[in-house]
Parts: C-alpha cells; structure tokens; sequence
C-alpha cells in the first residue's frame, strides 16, 4: 500500500526523479565522495514533504524516534548500518549507554528505545539504559506491550566518565534531544565517545543553521544533477529578538513573511504553479511541533490571539521562544483514504535503512503533521530505499522511495556539515 | 518454508546454537576486531553443512555465482554491504570492469551476472562487463530470460591497464576464478585495483591453505565461546604427487584417509554420535565438484575403475590433478520433502547478506551437492542471518540462519588470512 500522489501536479516532480534514476551512479558516488569530506550523523530522521512540483526535507532529527515504526525488513539494514557506524567511530567499543528521553511511561516511544537496543547489541555491545530523569533514582522495570522490558537505571558520574553504578560504558548513544539544556552529568567527558555530540541538542541547535547547511548543499547537489535546487529546497530566513507574549517583534516578523512569499510567489509563476504559497513559523530550537504556526499573509501575524501567542512562547521542555525560522511551506500531496500522508526517513550513518508515512485524517495539505496530540498512523514504506527499479515507471513506489532517500540523505549531509560548524560551541558546553 | 532438521540428532549442535545465540554480542565484537586486523575477501559464498551434531563450512568460494537465488531482501543488504567495501577498497572510483566466467551461454549464470551489476552501479559505479574469452572479439549482446540484456565486450590491454576499448576503469572485479590460469591481460597491473587479488584464483590457490587458516580462526572463536571447535571445523589432510592415471601415490593416499578415519571416530566416540564416518578427496585447487569423491574406507582408493580414475584426473579447464584434500565428511541433515537441502551463505565485505538452500532431490546426506549437471533447486533463506530472535527457539529460523552467518563469516575470515599467507605468490604472477 503506497499513497496516492495527486497526479495532476506531478509534472516537474516527475522530471526530477526521472534525472534521479538517470543518474542513480552519479548520485551514489557524489554522495561517496561527501562522505569522505563529513562525518555523518550517527542516526537521523528527516520529515520530507511531497508537493509533486517540489520534494523537499522540512525537519531533520538528529536524535530520531520511531524506529519501531520501520518496516521488519529495516532491521537487517539498520544492523548493518550501526555496525559500520561502530566501526568507524569506536571500533573497540565493548559497550554503550542509551540515554532516552525523559518521558518514560510513552509505550510507543519505549517500544522505539527496545528497537534501537536490539539494533545495537547486534553491532557486537553490551547495551544498557540511562536515564536523565528525576524519577529514576533506582533500577526501574518498564514493560512492554510486546512483554518485552526495558531496565532503566539513573546514570551515574564518576570523574570525567559517566554511567551506570556498575556499568563504565565505552560510548554514550543520546536519544534524548537535551531540549530541556545540557545537563551536568553529560559535561566535559573524558576519553569516553559521546553521540550525538552535545551540539546536536536544542540547547545549542539552530533550524536556521541546519538549513544554511542544506542550501550549500542542495547547490552543489543541483549543479552536479543540472536541476534547479530550488525544487529540493525550501526557502527560509531567520528572526531573532521575538516576544510573542510581549507583542516584541512582532511587525518585523510580518516583514519577514511578506519579503518570503514574494519570493515564492515568483517561484511559483516561474513554474506554473497555482497553488496558495505559505510560510510556516517555527521555533528555530525545538521539537515535537510545539512553537509552530501556518500564515498565508503577514497579516496573520499581526492579529494574533492570546491562545495563539501562548502556543508560539514556548517549546517542549518549557523553553521560551525568541528566535524563529520563516521556512517556505511545501504543500503534501501524497494522501491515503483521504487522509494526508507525510514520509519520514531513516539513516543510520550514511545510509537509508527505511522509512515510514505519518498518515493524518485530521489536517490539511498545508499544516503541520507532527503537532502535540497528534495521532498519526505509521505506514511502513513498501519498498527499501536503496533499491531503484531502473526499469520501471519513475514514479513507482522502489523510486519514489530512492528519491526520499536521496532528500533524506541530503539534510542528514547538511546536518553533518551544521554540527561541524557548531562544534567550538559543543565544545564550550 | 525451512527445510527440516532431522532432530534426533540435535543435541550437541542445539547447544551450540544456544551459546551463539547467548553471546551475539560477543560474537559479533570478535569478529569487528577480527576485520580490523584482516582486510575481507570483496565478496564470499560458503557451502555449509548442518549434520545435527556439528555445523562447518566445506568449501569457501571468492568469486561467488548465484547471487541471483539469494532472497528479494537481501538486495539492499548486498548494495549497502558493497558501498561499505568500495568506500574502503577505492572510494574515489568512477567505474568497474566486471570480468566474468567464460561459459557465457548459461542464463542463470548470466543472471547471477545482471545482479551483480545491478548491485554495484547502486554503489556510484559504472560498470561494464569485459570478457577473457576467445569467442567475444566484439560487443556481443546477450539476452536473458526476464527480458534484461548484457553487454559483453572483449578486454582490452593498454600498457599497464585494462579496460574495454573507450572504457579504462578504476578497478576490476574478477567473477572468474582463474581455473585456465592467470591470463597476461591481468598480470602487472599497475595503479588499477583488482578484486579479488590474483592469488585468490585456482591457478595460485588451495584448499589445504584455506582450511589451515579456518583452523587457527576457529581455534581462537572456539576459545572466545568455550566450545569445541570441532564442532564447527572439518578435519583435514593435503597430500601432493598423486597421480590418479597412473597410480601414483594411491597407497599413500588410503593411509591418509585412514589416519583421518581413525580422528573422526574418535571425535564420533567422544560425543557418541553413531553415524558412519567418511572423508571426502577433493581437488585442493578447483571447483565446480569435479574431482571429488566420497570414501567410507581407505580400501575403496585401491579399488578405482578406469572411469573413477579420470574423473578424479581434471577439473574445470583441463586444470590436472596432483595434489588433494582429504576432508572429514560432514553429513547433511537438512531435508526439505525428502531432498537434501544444503545452505550457501554469501557475504560481501564483512557482511552476511543472504543465503540460500541448494535443494537435490537424487543425491544422499554424504554425497557432494555441488557436481557437474547438478540441478539443485534453489530456496532463498526465510529471515536474514543479522537477526537473531533472542527470545525464540535456539533452532527457530532467523537463530539457524544466524549461526550459518557465524559460520560463513569464520570461512570468510579464513579466507581473507589466506590471502594475506599467499601474496607474494600473487604478486609474482
């Protein structure tokens, strides 16, 4: 079962993935060849949004969820994938700690925290679970719906090493966004392997950075593909100095929206394309879609409810919002039943090990798929991303999916090259 | 659909299977340490034997056909396994000379071929297929039954390179085992890498140095797990100067297989195991199980026909045979409708990526399966062997498969010590 694609906007998308599969060789070896310049991230997961004139990421996790969402055939993939990420980066490791988020009764996120184990105790480790949370001041025993358990036990510091109290991991594997800052214990690490490093955290993190990233790479991707990268990128700007609760910022924020529909506008007559542009205003640091609007006009944002500018102070964890990203929306037109579909990525150093459709009955083309309270059905994708059928139609679901996996690739490259250049800060932390 | 083990006779191998599937972990950081220490052969197929009481590899081949009955989902493995290997081995290559076996006739083989590329382009590659045979002296295009065509062209030398006449790639990938000998087109290459190096050939290689090597990897995993390791290693002897036409050396080949017979059913004895042993005398260099036969005793040697006696005499190529293995026989009790079922387990790089069953349905447990005009059916393994099920039955499907994996990479291990043994011989062709 593969969402439909509304076919009458496919046009331009269909000459994109035809030049992909085209080019599957040339694209391989680009990536090849980035990969010996950057170290990619150790996991990521990126939402990618199909507008069928444009396929684009719009988000990328660098401390994914959601792995049980995958299909049965990822793990094979995802096993391989951590072992020659292991290889690389502590071939020696005898043993890694898994730090998860601190929302520990969500039985889906902790079905996703036993995925990763099995995963990486396949890669020859001792894997066991430490926990940030205030809560956990003993060995804690959660169970699964599967009747699996998970044994969750405070982390302990000792010098300038961190784990368990009788548990001296070789690496720390975060899966845990740091959201709520960097805590004390994860400071100033030894010899010890810390993944991802701290900078990848939302204390340190910045949307905008990541996708200044992306246009650098999206560049030289278009250049060596002859495609215009405006069709695998979204235009965005960055805000900073906002108060929503104090009205601060506020006319420079319409400004800003304005100055960014106009140039999708001109995008937009360029190609042909009727549809509404929109922008979409995020907290440049967060998660979980909280801190997250659609306007259509830059008047939107000049009448402003209370409820609405509630909803835009304050991200996950309680961080307050200042500074934002305008990011250009790009319409989903993959839909089953009626129901909106938006695929998610997954990578494990430097490559796709599967993906999945958030399918959504509730909201529109245009909103925000991952919001709080959201309840998506996941759909595994049907096919692996690695695999093109050169043969077939470039639409048929082994190249639609290469296609995602090329975009999903492409922002975990961007985010490669966004933790190097925040990396004297992660340092700092 | 798994083919059935006969099961009155799993005791000791259940156990083994159990403490592999106890020490995943530790299995697995064995062999990342042992990969860091030996470079693995580009690609490796491995006939296993499952006989219940023991499980062993029988033959290791590094140039592996058949890639065309592995299973649907061992493609992205395969292509994720081998952009690992070409990251390593020439991460800058542009293109590959794919050179395959020279019965160009035969459509599976040729369909093993279209995989292989397929596979490979995945990786950045262009690869085109150069052929060493008399018969190709200009592009000759060759149809395959699923309607796909390959283009084979005669390979051409250009000083120290080789290539097609407008194509100089950057490596070469040899499907040939060199049965015919070195050909002078692939002697003193220069800057070009080629895969797998000469002496992996059966003009340079032998048997007897491969399972040496086997030996001494199976005595340290052996020691690592706390297991027999003849539960996992045939015994074997070489013997040179034996000429079959002649008679030569007859009377010293029945006192090796005796010797050997009388390690075996001490083996036999310790673990009272009550079948009746064999030994299997093979060609140490060549393959296709020409030049092998099976003996329950050493008298059966002194009485060979004429008829038993050539066949003994040449393997593939008119190669002579002067020097043999004597191989302690490992029974198959696998068995799927009465048919004997024997796994192949195929690796690229460090990686398992599938396996199948060769399935006979005229040929018994102690006979070789891989014969000239052999028909074996081929069934793909159920599950990938990267994933055992630690809560299953050790004998549960994806844990056999799991073990087989073990085995095959212990057989690939040995391979790439062997190679590393044998190199100066390589180099002086």
């Amino acid at each position: 079962m593969v969402p439909h694609l509304v076919t009458a906007l496919t046009g331009p998308l269909l000459e994109l993935e035809k030049r992909m599969l085209d080019s599957t060789a040339q694209i391989e070896r680009w990536f090849r060849l980035a990969w010996q310049e950057n170290t990619p991230p150790f996991y990521t997961s990126v939402d990618v949004r199909n507008a069928g004139f444009k396929l684009a990421p719009v988000d990328t996790n660098l401390f994914p969820g959601g792995f049980n969402n995958l299909p049965a055939d990822s793990l094979p993939l995802a096993v391989q994938a951590a072992v020659s990420a292991i290889d690389k980066i502590c071939p020696d490791a005898k043993s890694l700690l898994l730090v998860p988020e601190r929302h520990t009764r969500n039985t889906f996120y902790l079905t996703n925290v036993a995925r990763l184990m099995q995963i990486l105790k396949q890669t020859g480790l001792e894997v066991r679970l430490g926990s940030l949370s205030e809560d956990i001041v003993a060995p804690t025993q959660l169970d699964l719906p599967d009747g699996q358990h998970l044994l969750l036990e405070p982390v302990v510091r000792k010098g300038s090493r961190v784990g368990l109290k009788d548990f001296d991991p070789c690496a720390i594997l975060l899966n845990n966004d740091l959201s709520a800052g960097i805590p004390d214990v994860l400071k100033n690490l030894g010899s010890q392997v810390l993944l991802p490093p701290l900078q990848a955290g939302w204390a340190v993190r910045r949307k905008t950075k990541h996708f200044a990233a992306y246009d650098g790479v999206t560049e030289s991707f278009g250049e060596m593909l002859g495609i215009d990268p405006w069709l695998i990128n979204p235009y965005f700007s960055g805000k900073a100095g906002i108060n929503f609760h104090e009205r601060v910022g506020e006319d420079e924020l319409a400004q800003a929206v304005d100055a960014l529909l106009t140039r999708i506008r001109s995008k937009y007559a360029e190609y042909g394309i009727t549809e509404t542009p929109y922008v979409v205003v995020k907290a440049d640091a967060g998660t979980y879609g909280m801190g997250i609007m659609t306007v259509k006009s830059p008047e939107e944002l000049l009448n402003l409810n209370r409820k609405q500018r509630n909803k835009m102070s304050v991200v996950k964890e309680g961080l307050e919002v200042t500074e934002v990203i305008l990011q250009e929306g790009v319409h989903t037109f993959e839909s089953l039943n009626d129901s909106v579909a938006e695929p998610v990525v997954y990578m494990i150093d430097r490559f796709v090990v599967g993906g999945f459709y958030r399918v959504h009955t509730e909201r529109g083309r245009d909103e925000n798929l991952n919001a709080p309270g959201m309840h998506f059905v996941p759909l595994a994708f049907e096919t692996p991303c690695n695999t093109p059928d050169c043969f077939g139609n470039p639409d048929a679901a082994p190249n639609r999916f290469y296609a995602y996996g090329v975009i999903g690739r492409l922002a975990a490259l961007a985010a490669s090259i966004e933790l190097e250049q925040t990396q004297s800060i992660g340092d700092l932390s």
